[in-house]
């Protein structure tokens, strides 16, 4: 399938395209010096959403599942980009163990495994795939629509080292984001590189953390740029005690709304944007399941919405008791009338791809994460990949994509960013 | 232009593309070993010749003048190679300084120039384009096909540092194999990476050298792959002193052709292969315009016609005295009935892309190296860009294009030996 990018690209001229166009190589010199500083994570998707008058990531996985959706045209340089990882964590390496995410099992998902062994096995690995079911006895045999066949086998824990049936592996990669706590499998390993790194699964993971980082990231290339942080920045904030019932938690949660919406309006008076302000309010912890609450008027808000926008599906017990509250950012392109956000994947510092996620008869400010979601990988068969610098703004996908790129790079070193902060390990090397 | 490579990929059905695409994460891994202990060519272009029972380099051009050729689909990879080797060599680069080849202004050739300043650009570096000529006294402006300027300006030496008008670079990235000698204002620059080093030009490069380094090279690997090095190297050999009228000179020629005559005949014998062997003699030290000399029987030599095929054009006095002997490598490839031959195109350690040189009415051994030599990228848009290892040799454009690629890499590979060992400054780090 080729996707009409066209239509999702004819939005509003965005100055901010030819600026990062114009300013490329800077760009690029600045995150080289970021990477001498800070650890890439080893790999990652933002998702983004392009507002017209400002585009900003809404969500930071570190535990990637769509490189299904990228297309083959883009693969090699996912293939090159794992071989520069591998290089610099463990360049002796023979073997990969991936540890897939125990809660998933869908069509989409088993192709998504067979991507990430696909690319590994051509970076220069043996690649297995080991899961921490205690259930799983002996390998399983899971087949994709295709038919190719993915063999999962149980894990192996000898003292320190985890591995796979005669499979000692140097590096263990997680697909896993561990929302429902580490396994005792995953514990303690030192002798072997566990990526990403345990702090980074949604067990201890905070979106506010995110977020902070992101604002300090989006500062320091705003200062770069000349540009107003605040086109790439969603603003947000947050509240530690939001147990059902506790008005403090909900005074909170009105306050920074409040606060927020408050902010909006000044900068949409600003910048002249003819658009009525929303605010986001979601459980702090990652995770799909819990709901997220669109707010416009703080006077809509109250205990028992909250708590149902909040509440975790059965079985999911407790409810979330932290939240983050931040700017709505809505979403102007479409592909065919549909909503369309774009995702860019990464492996270690550079751009592998990226997709939209397309979902029809949904408005601008919801979330687009459902089942009827559908992927459309971002397919530059027609067009050369690489951007042209002289072109209109909004005329080129490659410029587009370009400008996709540069801020999904700086989400994910936003991440790098917010795993040093937050890795339980650190005062260890002061 | 979509190229028939259907007609170039049916060949003899090819052994060693299977044992290749199984072993390629021993082979990944081997070459990431040889990567920890030596340096890859900053870019490197490696023609091949498929003879259906042997695949061999045939020339290795660290000065390679055709990126015009790779497909835009391939330029991302080209990309994301140079960002590698920038990061690596000098990772506060701001500023690039290319110089191009002061005797090649063709349009092809403008437009792969073109390729390189879009390439670094997009890597994050500022390039000017810098002539050594010394009657260049202003910045002169050319147009490419397209209409596109490319600016060249005079280089300013300022001591020991390189650069032009208000331009300091940290790297020069050369592209002229200076096979005319070093100009002065590129010697002895200590404070600026100057690559590839002054050793890598024809000035002093020898291809005997280079296949000296790449027999070893074939050899550690056919023992990786346990298999018969003859499969990937071409065999060869070197005579010192061929002037005009030497019989000595023409006495070593003569015994060289006949032992690898004999011993193609042997090689032959024992694969079953239908064929007559024949060698080609060449001049050591590279650059076009020395012709090629191939021998079939060694009663067909004689001194007039080694003189005759080894006479330099007019202008480009002395002619040859070290001559390379080499085993001949015939083409089976084709496309549309014209003969092809692959070439493979590095950056850093990366296989960025590759084209074919394709010529109708030549013979399957003689060399491509004509102005009529047409050219055609390889092409992947109709097939997944990632080999499949399940498939049938030969069917597959991307299987055959790993191949290649690995052998490629070996020529590249060979040439980083080349290099060590012809360093005149290896024994100040001793």
């Amino acid at each position: 399938m080729v996707p009409n990018l066209v239509t999702a690209l004819t939005g509003p001229i965005n100055e901010l395209e030819q600026r990062l166009l114009e300013s490329m190589p800077a760009i690029e010199r600045w995150f080289r010096l970021e990477w001498m500083e800070h650890t890439p994570t080893f790999y990652c998707s933002v998702d983004l959403r392009n507002a017209g008058y400002k585009l900003a990531p809404v969500a930071t996985d570190l535990f990637p599942a769509g490189f299904n959706h990228l297309t083959p045209q883009m693969l090699p340089l996912a293939v090159q980009a794992a071989m520069a990882a591998i290089e610099k964590i463990c360049p002796e390496a023979k073997n990969l163990l991936l540890v897939p995410c125990a809660h998933c099992d869908s069509a989409s998902y088993l192709e998504h495994l067979q991507r990430l062994v696909q690319v590994f096995t051509q970076a220069g690995l043996n690649v297995r795939l080991g899961s921490a079911d205690p259930d799983l006895d002996a390998p399983q045999t899971l087949r994709s629509a295709t038919g190719e066949a993915l063999v999962i086998e149980p894990l192996q824990r000898h003292r320190t080292r985890l591995g796979l049936k005669d499979f000692d592996p140097c590096t263990i990669l997680l697909n896993d984001d561990l929302r429902a706590g580490v396994p005792r499998v995953l514990q303690n390993l030192y002798e072997q590189y566990l990526l990403p790194p345990l702090h980074a699964s949604w067990a201890t993971r905070r979106k506010s953390h995110h977020f902070h980082s992101y604002e300090e990231v989006a500062k320091k290339f705003a200062k770069l740029m000349g540009m107003d942080p605040w086109l790439i920045n969603p603003m947000s904030a947050h509240c530690g005690q939001v147990e059902a019932g506790s008005d403090a938690g909900l005074e909170c949660v009105r306050s920074h709304c409040e606060a927020l919406l408050a902010r909006q309006r000044r900068k949409f008076k600003e910048y002249g944007i003819a658009e009525r302000p929303f605010v986001v309010v979601k459980a702090d912890a990652g995770g799909m399941g819990a709901g997220v609450l669109t707010v416009r008027d703080v006077r809509e808000l109250d205990a028992a919405r909250l708590q149902r926008a909040l509440a975790r599906p059965p079985g999911q017990e407790p409810g979330v008791s932290e939240v983050i509250i931040q700017e709505g950012v809505p979403t102007c392109e479409r592909i065919d009338e549909a909503m369309a956000e774009p995702v860019v994947c990464t492996i270690d510092r550079y751009v592998v791809g990226g997709y939209y996620r397309v979902l029809a008869g949904r408005a601008s400010d919801e979330s687009l994460q459902a089942p009827e979601t559908r992927y459309v990988s971002l397919d530059f068969a027609e067009s050369p990949m690489l951007p042209a610098r002289g072109a209109r703004p909004g005329a080129s996908a490659p410029n587009r994509f370009y400008m996709y790129g540069v801020i999904g790079r700086l989400a994910m070193l936003a991440a790098a960013y917010e795993l040093e902060a937050t890795d339980p390990e650190a005062e260890d090397y002061d």
